[in-house]
């Protein structure tokens, strides 16, 4: 595995000094930050995140702060998703798109005031759309990156954990809502969310100093539940089908080839609307599957994307793949085409180290 | 250091495979995919590329491809820089700003035709803001990255090396200027420019399946003139003065505090230009120094940032700094507040392991 330098440019998180302390083994950079890939290994990190609790650091989901009286206009420009009703304590999951229905990016927007949205980030510099449309269309909107650092608490003990730390109130968050809430001086955004299917939380940590002593108190507070640093896992999160944006879609995809069909119901006029609306009605000509591959445990690292076929003909890419052990298959991620997609299909993949046999799966494991 | 695990969102490039077989022993990420740092060491790589020629992977440098009727009309809204005289084989490094002068990149542009030009980026999606503006403004043209991978041929030997491959016609492209040259069946874009003060060219290599035979070729004619790999030498760039966006300056910097008023000469109504005057009317409140640092070879790695003060004050920040072996003194980039940043003003500087003394310069070093 090739050494990363640490720099200004590619930066630690508030929470660095603890997940180095944890024994991070390896990182991926997302946003510019270092994100943690395992500690122990991704199997007894996967293992350890279904039985106990654990704390993440993914502050590498940069916030981009849509403040003004444009600022609900500016967000249904973007958002496929309608914006009318959302309340002021909810999160949204919103695929954001170029005017051909391209994605680019898929953040999870929070309502912080009626004048105010955050939209959390995967991997792309989403600011910059933000703030070339607002310039472009004259809009009364500042859009800039706040001192934010979120904090997942993650795992089926994420909720005990969560309330000695934060009170009994914590289990009146409902999911994809927020509350704020106090820790020592600070009143934090803390919403029941995250990038698994365990169940938990992600607390928006505002102030870069507040970072190590939020750690420490949920540590200190967790030790009989068995807390651990963690991160988000690449075999919990393929069963649970959590889709990487730059991964398993990227520009050249519609949120309706991700499969996201049903964040896609804006009665505004969004940008891509025109193309996302037409692949409502008709389908697209491919879209995400899930997909067990067979064999054992012995999957090569699927850094590039591996080719799919039914018998000569060429029908996708497998984006993301790994062992599971709970359902004792190799479960996969992959972009299909039309005609090849039914639950049950047989394919051949080109792993590169041999061709594999994988079928087209109902829905996802978890 | 920390192991950085390869995936599908943070890519290597098409000259890879190379890259690893020649040894590079660390990386960055990098518009995501990995940049080498070094090969055999900081210094090694500086002596050979001051004495030699080297083969630098620098695919990471992704182009923005802005091309239709409007793509001038699109470039003079976001370029501080006057493109009215931009010849049609010229490169120009244009800071890019929002509309409170605040840098979002500094690309080199190319101008490839009329109606197209290239931005060949630093570290961020500057994809996003050009569409975006000219989404929000309705201009008839098409953004995207197309699969253009540069190759940088580096140092005192590099137009000799490139003659051999691309003939003598290379000897005649001028500084910032590029003619399109055959390799095999291609005509690539051949710039005379590059992230170094060594001399050298970039080739715009188009078609991934391209850049190995491309590296192999540069080799095979090198051998005599101890071509190696490598790629941006710490070291060499900082004696040299060239700014690494994301590091040396941000968003909150405007290019005059970059240093860079030179190229902000625009008559055209750009995307920041009112805070830009008023800096070049008036000077801007801080400033890109050049600073020496006192003492030996035994600065910690500056990953974050080292504070600066006059006696008692906070002065600025220094973002770059290295031991130089060919000066015989560490040097360093910072950014220095007004009223302090005068050649010979001596200063302290807070390395997080002991205040060393520091001497504003009256320039770079190469």
């Amino acid at each position: 595995m090739a050494g990363i330098v640490p720099s200004r440019r590619v930066r630690g998180t508030p929470f660095s000094a603890g997940v180095e302390a944890a024994g991070a083994q390896a990182y991926t950079v997302y946003n510019r930050m270092l994100l943690p890939s395992y500690f122990e290994s991704y199997t007894a990190d996967y293992r350890h995140l279904k039985d106990h609790v654990q704390v993440w650091d993914v502050a590498v989901e940069r916030q981009v702060s849509i403040k003004g009286p444009d600022a609900l206009k500016l967000m249904k420009r973007m958002s496929p998703r309608d914006m009318n009703r959302m309340a002021q304590d909810q999160c949204y999951y919103v695929p954001i798109c170029d005017h051909k229905g391209g994605m680019l990016n898929d953040p999870v927007a929070l309502k912080i005031a009626e004048d105010h949205y955050w939209l959390s980030i995967a991997d792309g510099d989403l600011l910059q759309w933000a703030l070339g449309l607002a310039i472009g269309q004259n809009m009364d909107v500042e859009v800039f990156e706040p001192d934010v650092s979120p904090l997942a608490v993650q795992g089926p003990k994420a909720e005990d954990l969560m309330v000695r730390v934060f009170g009994e109130d914590v289990r009146n968050i409902r999911f994809f809502r927020y509350k704020r809430m106090l820790f020592m001086e600070n009143e934090f955004i803390v919403a029941r969310s995250g990038w698994s299917k365990q169940g938990g939380f992600e607390i928006y940590v505002e102030g870069e100093y507040n970072g190590m002593p939020l750690w420490q108190a949920l540590f200190a507070a967790g030790t009989d539940l068995n807390v651990r640093a963690g991160c988000p896992n690449l075999i919990e999160r393929i069963e649970g089908g959590l889709l990487s944006y730059g991964s398993d879609m990227r520009r050249e995809n519609t949120p309706i080839e991700a499969g996201l069909a049903k964040f896609c119901n804006s009665p505004d006029d969004y940008i891509g609307r025109s193309v996302i609306e037409a692949q409502k009605a008709h389908g697209p000509n491919r879209i995400i599957c899930p997909i067990a591959i067979e064999g054992a445990e012995d999957l090569p690292h699927n850094a590039l994307g591996w080719n799919v076929y039914n018998k000569e003909t060429w029908v996708g890419l497998i984006s993301s793949a790994t062992w599971s052990p709970d359902f004792n298959i190799n479960v996969a991620i992959g972009m299909i085409e039309r005609g090849h997609w039914d639950a049950g299909t047989v394919l051949q993949v080109d792993t590169g180290a041999g061709m594999r046999q994988a079928m087209i799966k109902e829905k996802f494991w978890i």
